[in-house]
């Protein structure tokens, strides 16, 4: 196998497929770093790629994901099947290459040839962080890992298109987070397929139980109710319990053929979203850059121009996009017999 | 002044400018429609914003973040302020009409003429929420309000964008709120410039307080130390505290000359934030009409054309934007003697 500093677009596409780490760590760092070669090197192996189950696992920063992740992946290595860990989570200890002792173990993964762990920085992306995340999974897919895990933590958009390419979404709280209760009650979180409660033993995990089980009986309409499992990660306690109702989720998904469509839905969902970065990266370099731009915002500042007037002015200069394609509907307005009434606030 | 169909783009700008409830109300519902009329009447009206201070107020849902306004706007009317109200929170008490008699008693807040209070959806916008939130708060602003409340929920993407355009931002939590703390802590939640712990009857509230305080006190680099308060909006205590930690925020900003450049930065923060929303909005409707478009996705799907590869030829096409000013930077990669280390993950 090539060294370091010798791979080529073909010996590192071979080594990916044949699952060599430091191929899989070299690709990856090359997506991290946005370079041409993780773009052809995808390109090319992406005829390999399908075959894998993605599991994203999601929850505030704190509740053990990590630990949960560690110890599934110890329950699924047992069971023979091979494993890659994306986690794009910064508080994540797997961020920080912290090895964690007897409580999460992840030297025992780092050994194992059969698992690849990597963490992404959440920052600096050219085409965003679903970019690099979609890049990074398809090479571990490649490779032919059976199961891939995917950390994100939070609610935001830019996670939701991350975790987007997940089969089975995988949402972790514990005693104490009364806020992602609420988000999910208010409709505001979308719901999991799973849900882990983790640390247990705490007195309030049972009540929390019962409230997220109750905001759930509210849906009706779901074909797949998301089960709700209390684990204690550090201890793998409930884990094989755990990995079962993802397995289940995936049977469901499997019987009902909506595993295609919803891989269908996930890629262009990831399309779009990676689109959506480019673009969004090309406004701000083209905004950097151009002191023309930079002179419309002074003029907004000044409030001689307003903010929608510049905005279309930079639209037409950096996307060529006419004014008149992204001027809002008229006839709505004044005059209009149709109009909405106006509300009475 | 007019009745509600009879608004012309100088009616409605003239009884904008007069503070003219109606016309305040039939503004934003254009505004909300996309309505070419709105872009006309804030672009006629621009010249007199600027003088309003806007106050952002976040927080998960549930925390009273609408309590706490209500209990603020009538602490300020009581000082002689007009006031508007935007609340984008769908889980806002404001959002629904509520009434909730004593508790909050909005019903006064909306037969004073000083004050407007509208709730916006946060779906639908052409041009994303950023824009549509934008675009009211200028109407109000022009409308002579002397302070803005702004409404959000949550810590995602969107919400940062909407937010942005806030002088001072209070973040709401309150007991039970673990995510947000551990977010805080994990520094994947902006330090706000004021902090509202509310329900602070509860026995945890203090408990809450000290370890918000120990997660401030490890920036020692913040020239403004974001000040706690613990407040029972309900009861309005401790509101007038708030109130004046608001207050010196805002005479620190000036001070120090800072407001002038905050608002620089949100304003240009903002443009950006519009004009990403609208590309957004441009790419979503060029690939839902456009049957080339989804003939790319569906390659996609057939794994015949990797998601980069499809992300490439879509921008070309919707952008004019060449995949050379698309690709990511060569030369880093294999064979490249400067190349960072491939990481031994």
């Amino acid at each position: 196998m090539a060294g370091r500093r010798d791979w080529t677009r073909d010996t590192l596409a071979a080594g990916v497929r044949a699952g060599d780490k430091r191929a899989l760590a070299r690709a990856i760092s090359l997506v991290e770093n946005g370079d041409a070669l993780a773009y052809d090197l995808v390109r090319d192996v992406y005829p390999d790629t399908g075959r894998a189950y993605a599991v994203g696992v999601t929850g505030p920063p704190g509740v053990g994901k990590s630990s949960l992740i560690s110890a599934l992946v110890r329950h699924v290595r047992a069971r023979d099947a091979s494993v890659g860990v994306i986690s794009v989570d910064p508080s994540s200890p797997f961020s920080h290459g912290a090895l964690l002792g007897d409580r999460i173990r992840l030297a025992d993964h780092f050994l194992d040839p059969e698992v690849f762990i990597r963490s992404m920085g959440t920052r600096g992306h050219l085409g965003g962080l679903a970019e690099a995340t979609l890049q990074a999974m398809l090479v571990l897919d490649a490779a032919g890992k059976d199961l891939l895990f995917l950390e994100t933590v939070g609610a935001g958009q830019s996670e939701v298109e991350v975790i987007g390419i997940a089969d089975t979404v995988l949402l972790v709280l514990m005693p104490g987070s009364g806020d992602s209760v609420q988000a999910l009650k208010a409709g505001i979180m979308e719901i999991p397929d799973v849900i882990a409660i983790n640390k247990m033993d705490h007195p309030a995990a049972k009540t929390m139980l019962n409230e997220v089980r109750s905001i759930l009986a509210l849906d009706h309409e779901r074909a797949w109710r998301p089960p709700i499992v209390l684990t204690e990660a550090t201890r793998a306690e409930n884990v094989p319990e755990l990995w079962e109702k993802i397995d289940e989720h995936r049977a469901f998904l499997e019987q009902e053929g909506q595993l295609e469509e919803r891989r269908r839905r996930n890629l262009a969902g990831e399309v779009f979203a990676v689109a959506s970065g480019r673009t969004k990266a090309h406004l701000e370099r083209a905004v950097a850059e151009d002191p023309e731009l930079r002179r419309l915002l002074d003029a907004v500042q000044r409030r001689e121009l307003d903010p929608l007037s510049a905005v279309r002015e930079i639209m037409e200069k950096v996307f060529k996009i006419p004014a008149a394609s992204l001027a809002p509907a008229p006839g709505t307005g004044a005059g209009d017999a149709h109009g909405d009434r106006a509300d009475a606030a």
